[in-house]
C-alpha cells in the first residue's frame, strides 16, 4: 500500500488525456489493480483510488471500463450548456456566439457505434463486474458528458441535430452494484445519459441532465435508491427518469421540464415515493404507472402541461392523446395526495380535436387511493415562439387572459373497482361507475 | 489548449490573495481568457476553469468580474459562524473568546460603495455578460463571503452592527445566465448575500445564508431552478427568499430560521412549488405571494410563528399586525395542502392589541384551494432572554403550560371568490363569504 | 498568516498516516493551533484548515480530538460495502470474493475501548470545546468510517459479527456547535455512526449511513438542523435517527432501510417536520414520538413494514408486538398528514398470535389531526431467502397473490381526547372514542 491513490489525468504518463481521455482512465484503473492485490492484509487491501480531471476538453475514443469498487472519478465543473438551441440557430451567426460547446471538465465522446452493435457499445463509461460481491460505491462527481452530435436517424427530422438519436450512452452499469453516487454532474446530447442496471442503495443527486435522449434510466430491477435534487429534461423521444422493476425508489426534489416523452415512466414500480418535484411536460403522459405499479405514494408535485413554445420543436409530440392523461396508473394501491395539476391548453391544439383532457386517469387496478388533488384547467391562445425561453413570459401573460377549459379530473376506467377518490374534482369531473368506486366530490358552491 | 485550467489563488504570481483576492481572481480570469480563445477547433475549445480557495483570510477590495462561462470557484470550508452573537456581547469579553470572526475560505469584503453608487458597485462577486448564447455553468462552492460589519444607517438603532445595512453584496449576477450552481457556501452579514437576475436552471443547494439583510433574491424574471436543502435566516428587514416573476421555480427542504421580514416572499410567481421546508419567524408574512402568483403549490411546510425571544433583536418587527396573516395570498389557483401551522403568542404581544390573529389569508384571487392545513394556536407567556438560543427551551415548557389561542385559520377577503377551503378550520375559524366560495369545517366533536 | 492551510495527511511528516491517523490529524490540529494564534488583526486570524485524505487504509488508534472551528476533513470516497453481508458468507468462501472491506479514504477505528469506559472512549473522532463562541463549521465529507467488527455481547447471538456491539462512534460531538456539516460519507460497522449534543444548525447531507447499530443521534437538545438525502439503515438493536428535545429539526428525502429498532426515534421533539421519506422496517415502531413530541409535521412519507426475508437476521427483532403501532405517538398538537402505510404481513408471524396490526397509534396525547393516509395492509405468505436483496423479487410477486389483511388503521388510547381524525379508514378501521375524538371515516362504497 502505497500513498499514489490520487490520479490527475493531466500528468499520467500513459497516453494524451485529450486525444483519449479512455485509454488514460483504462490504463490507471489497470494500475490501481496491478498495485492493490493484497486482500486482507492487516483488515485493508484494496481501497481505490480518485482520478481527477481537471477543466478541460477531453476527447475519448476508448471506452472507459471499469471493473473495481472504490474508484471515484471527479472533475472541476459539470459545464452544461444549451447544444439545442445552438444547433437551432442559423450557422452563419455562430461567429458572433461567446463559445458553441459545453464546458468545464468535459469528455466529447467520439464513440459512434455500429447500427448493429449492442447498446452497451455506445458508452462512454461501461461498468460491469461478475461475481462477489456486487461492485461497489463507484463515484462520479461534477464532470460534463458531451456526447457532442445527434445524427440522421431517417425520421425525416429537417435538423439532424434535433433527433436525440446517436447511439450515446453517458454511464452504462450493465451488473448488479451498491451504493454507486452520481453528483453534480453534467450530461448533455446523448441518446442515453445513464443506463443502470440491478442498482441498489443508489444516489443520483444534483446533476444537471438536459438535452439527451434519456436521461435516468434504471433497468432490469433494483431497491432503495435515491434520484434527488437534479435538474432534467430528455428530449421529445424518451424518458427523463425510467425505472424498472423498483423497490423503495426516492424521486424527490427534482425540478424535471420539457420534453421528454414522459417526465417519469415506472414500469412495475412498487412501495416507491415520487414526491416534491416540478414536473413540466408538452405532452400528455406526464407519469406513467405501467404494468402493474403497486403501493407507491404520488404526493406534493406540481404537474404543468402546457403546449410547446419553441418553434423549431413544436412538430414533434409523444404521439399520445389529450385523453392519455397527465397521470396514467396501471396498478393497485397507489397513493396520490396533495398534487397540483395545471393544464393550460389552446382548444384549438388538442389531439384529438374536440376531446374533453384527462388528468388523472386509472386505467386499470384496484384500491387506488386519489385524495386532495387540485386541477387547474385553462384555455389560453398559444402561438409559437422563436426563443425556447418565452413560456415565462407566456405563462405571465396568459394568467390574466385565461378562462376556464373542461377536463376530466379523474377518469377510472371501468375494469377498475374499489378505488377511493376524494376531493379531486366534482361529481361531474370524475368520470368512473361510482357504485364500484367510493367518491367524494370536492364541495362546491351551494 | 494545456493542462493549466486549475488555479490556486495562493499560488498566481500577480497580486496578493489576502491583501486583494479581487484582484487576483481578476487577474486569473484574464489570463483564462487570453488562452481559451479558440472556438470549435476540433468540436471544443473554451472550457473554463477551477480557482482554488484554501482556508484563509481573503480581503477583498477590488469587485471580482466574471464574464466567461464554466468558471468554478470553490474553496473548503463554509465558514460560518454567528457574528450577531459575538456583536452583541460587550466588547470588554471579546478577549475572553475562541474567535472573533467567521473563517474557512474566507472573502472580507472591503469594499464601502457609496451611499449614491449603483447597487451592484457593492458586490463582492459581479457576474455579467451580454450577447449570446447566456453565461453558463458558472460554481461558487464551499466558500465564506463575509460583509463584515454592518454600518449606522440612521434608523436609531443603538448598535450599528444591528442595522442589517452595508451595501455589500455577495454574489450579483446582473445578466440572463444559464445552469449556475451556489453550493455549500457561507454567506454572512452581507446586505444581500446574492442577487441573480434572470436565472435559468438555477441551483443554490446545501449553504448556509444567515445574518445578511437579504438572502437570496431572484429578480426580473427566471424559470426552471431550484433552491433546495439551504440554511437560511435574513435580518429583520428583508427577506430570506424573495422571487420575481418566476416559473418553475423549486423551494423545498430548507430550513428558514428568523428573523426575516418575510421568510418567502414571492411577486408574480407562477407554476412554482414552495414544500417541505421549515419556516420559523417571528413575524406575519411569513410567506406572502404578492402581484398576482398563480398556479403555485406550498404542501407539506412546517410554519412556526412565535416572539423574538432575544433581547438586542426585540425592539425590531417588520411592522405588520397580527390581522396580516402567516401565509398572504393575493393571485389565483394556488393550492395549500396539507401543511402545519403553529402561532404560539403572548396575547399582550399581539398587534393591534386584542387583534384575533389570521393564519391563512386570501386578500385578493380566485380559485385558490386550501385543503387539510392544520393550524394550532397557542397562548403563552414569553419572557426576553440573554440568550438567542432559548426558543427551543422555551417551547418545550410552554407545551405543558398553554391554552388554546382563538385565530382566524382562513380569512378570504370579500373580492376573492370561487376559493375552495377544505377541512383547515371550523366554522367559526373560517372568515369569508361563504355563499361566494366553497368551504367544508374540519369535523369537530358532535 | 501563511498559505499552508491545506493538509494532505500522506504528506505530513509526524506519525504515519497507514498505521495510525488519529496522530497524525492530532499533530495537524496542534499545528493549526500553533500557527494561528492571533485574532482580530485586520479583522482575521483563525480560518481553520482543510484535511485530505488521499483514499486508502488509515488505521485509527489515537482518538482524533477536535477542539477549533472551520476545520474540514475530507476524502474522496465514501467507501461503502456491506460488511454485513460478508460476515454472513461462510469464510471458506472469501477467497473467492474481490474484496473483503470497505474502501474509499478509508478509517479503520482499532479503538476498543473498556467496557467501563466512557461512551466516548470509543469515538474515532472526538469534538469537544468549552466556553465561547460555541465550535463553528466543522465539516466531514467523503470518507469512510469503518468499525470493522462487532464482538460477542453475551446475547447469546451465534455469530458476533452480527450483534452490532462494538463500543465505537464515528464521529461524537460533546459540545453545543453550530453550524457543522456531515456531507458524502460512509459510516460501517459502528455501534454508533454519529453522536452530536447540543445542535444548532447541523447539516447531515447525502451520507450513506448503515450496518451501524445506531446511525444519527442527536442527544441532548438541539435547533434548526437538517437531516436530508441520506441513505441510512441501523440494526435490530438500534436507531435510524434518533432526536432528543429538538426544534425545528428538519428529516426530509432520507431512504431508511432496514433493520433498525426504529427508523426515527423522537423524545421531546418539537415543531418539528418528517417528510418525504422512505421508510422500510421489519419491525413496528417505525417512528415513535415519546415523551410528548408536540406541534410536529409528519407528511408524504412512505412506510413499509414487512417480514425479514434475510435468514441470518429472522432471529432478531425489537420485541414489539404488532399492536404496537408503525406509527406511535405521545404527544399534542402533531400533524400527520398525506402518508402512505403498507403492512405486509403473513398472519402466522403476527405477534401475539391472533392481533390485529395497528398502523397509527395515539398512546397518549390531545388535538392531533391525522388526516389523508393512506393504509394500505395486505397478507402474504413469506418465505426466509438465502439473498438479504430478494424482497424486492419477493414484493412483485406477492403483489399478486395477496389479499387483504384486517388491520386498526388509527387507535386513539382511551386518555386521548380532541384529536381529529379524517379519512384515514373505515368507521371499522378507526378505534377511539368518538364521541372524545372528531371523525370523518374514509368514504366507502355506499
Amino acid at each position: 500500500m502505497n500513498n499514489k491513490n490520487y490520479y490527475d489525468v493531466t500528468k499520467w504518463p500513459v497516453g494524451n488525456p485529450y486525444k483519449d481521455i479512455g485509454e488514460v482512465i483504462n490504463s490507471i484503473v489497470a494500475d490501481i489493480k496491478s498495485r492493490q492485490t493484497d486482500t486482507n492484509v492487516n483488515e485493508g487491501g484494496k481501497p481505490g483510488a480518485v482520478i481527477y480531471l481537471p477543466p478541460a476538453d477531453y476527447h475519448l475514443t476508448t471506452q472507459v471500463v471499469i471493473d473495481i469498487s472504490y474508484l471515484k472519478i471527479v472533475g472541476s465543473g459539470h459545464g452544461f450548456t444549451s447544444s439545442s438551441i445552438r444547433y437551432n440557430v442559423p450557422e452563419n451567426e455562430w461567429s458572433k456566439l461567446h463559445e458553441l460547446w459545453p464546458g468545464g471538465s468535459r469528455i466529447l465522446v467520439d464513440i459512434s457505434p455500429t447500427a448493429n452493435a449492442a447498446e452497451s457499445a455506445g458508452a462512454a463509461f461501461y461498468v460491469e463486474r461478475s461475481g462477489d460481491p456486487r461492485i461497489s460505491s463507484v463515484e462520479f462527481a461534477n464532470f460534463c458528458i458531451d456526447g457532442l452530435h445527434f445524427v440522421d436517424d431517417g425520421s425525416g427530422e429537417l435538423n439532424p441535430e434535433n433527433t436525440y438519436t446517436n447511439g450515446k450512452t453517458g454511464i452504462y452499469v450493465a451488473s448488479a452494484q451498491d451504493s454507486f453516487k452520481i453528483t453534480d454532474m453534467g450530461f448533455v446530447y446523448l441518446e442515453h445519459g445513464m443506463t443502470i442496471y440491478h442498482a441498489d442503495a443508489l444516489t443520483i443527486h444534483n446533476n444537471f441532465i438536459a438535452e439527451c435522449g434519456n436521461c435516468i434510466e434504471l433497468r432490469g430491477w433494483g431497491q432503495a435508491s435515491k434520484v434527488t435534487d437534479n435538474l432534467i429534461g430528455a428530449g421529445f423521444k424518451g424518458y427523463s427518469i425510467f425505472a424498472q422493476n423498483f423497490g423503495q425508489l426516492l424521486i424527490t426534489a427534482n425540478n424535471i421540464f420539457p420534453r421528454g416523452a414522459s417526465s417519469i415512466y415506472c414500469d412495475g414500480v412498487t412501495r416507491s415515493l415520487i414526491s416534491n418535484n416540478i414536473l413540466h411536460a408538452f405532452y400528455p403522459g406526464m407519469v406513467v404507472f405501467s404494468k402493474g405499479c403497486s403501493e407507491n405514494l404520488i404526493s406534493s408535485n406540481h404537474f404543468l402541461h402546457d403546449r410547446e413554445p419553441w418553434t423549431p420543436m413544436q412538430e414533434h409530440n409523444n404521439g399520445l392523446d389529450d385523453s392519455y392523461g397527465l397521470l396514467w396508473i396501471n396498478g393497485n394501491h397507489n397513493s396520490v395526495i396533495g398534487n397540483h395539476f395545471s393544464e393550460i391548453m389552446d382548444k384549438q391544439y388538442l389531439t384529438p380535436a374536440g376531446v374533453t383532457p384527462v388528468i388523472i386517469r386509472v386505467v386499470a387496478g384496484n384500491e387506488n387511493y386519489i385524495s386532495n388533488n387540485n386541477i387547474v384547467a385553462t384555455e389560453i391562445h398559444a402561438e409559437g415562439s422563436d426563443s425556447c425561453f418565452a413560456s415565462q413570459v407566456d405563462a405571465l401573460l396568459t394568467t390574466e387572459e385565461s378562462k376556464p377549459l373542461n377536463v376530466i379530473t379523474v377518469l377510472v376506467e371501468s375494469q377498475s373497482h374499489r378505488n377511493t377518490i376524494l376531493d379531486s374534482g366534482s361529481d361531474a369531473q370524475v368520470v368512473m361507475d361510482k357504485t364500484a368506486n367510493a367518491f367524494r366530490a370536492t364541495p362546491t358552491l351551494s
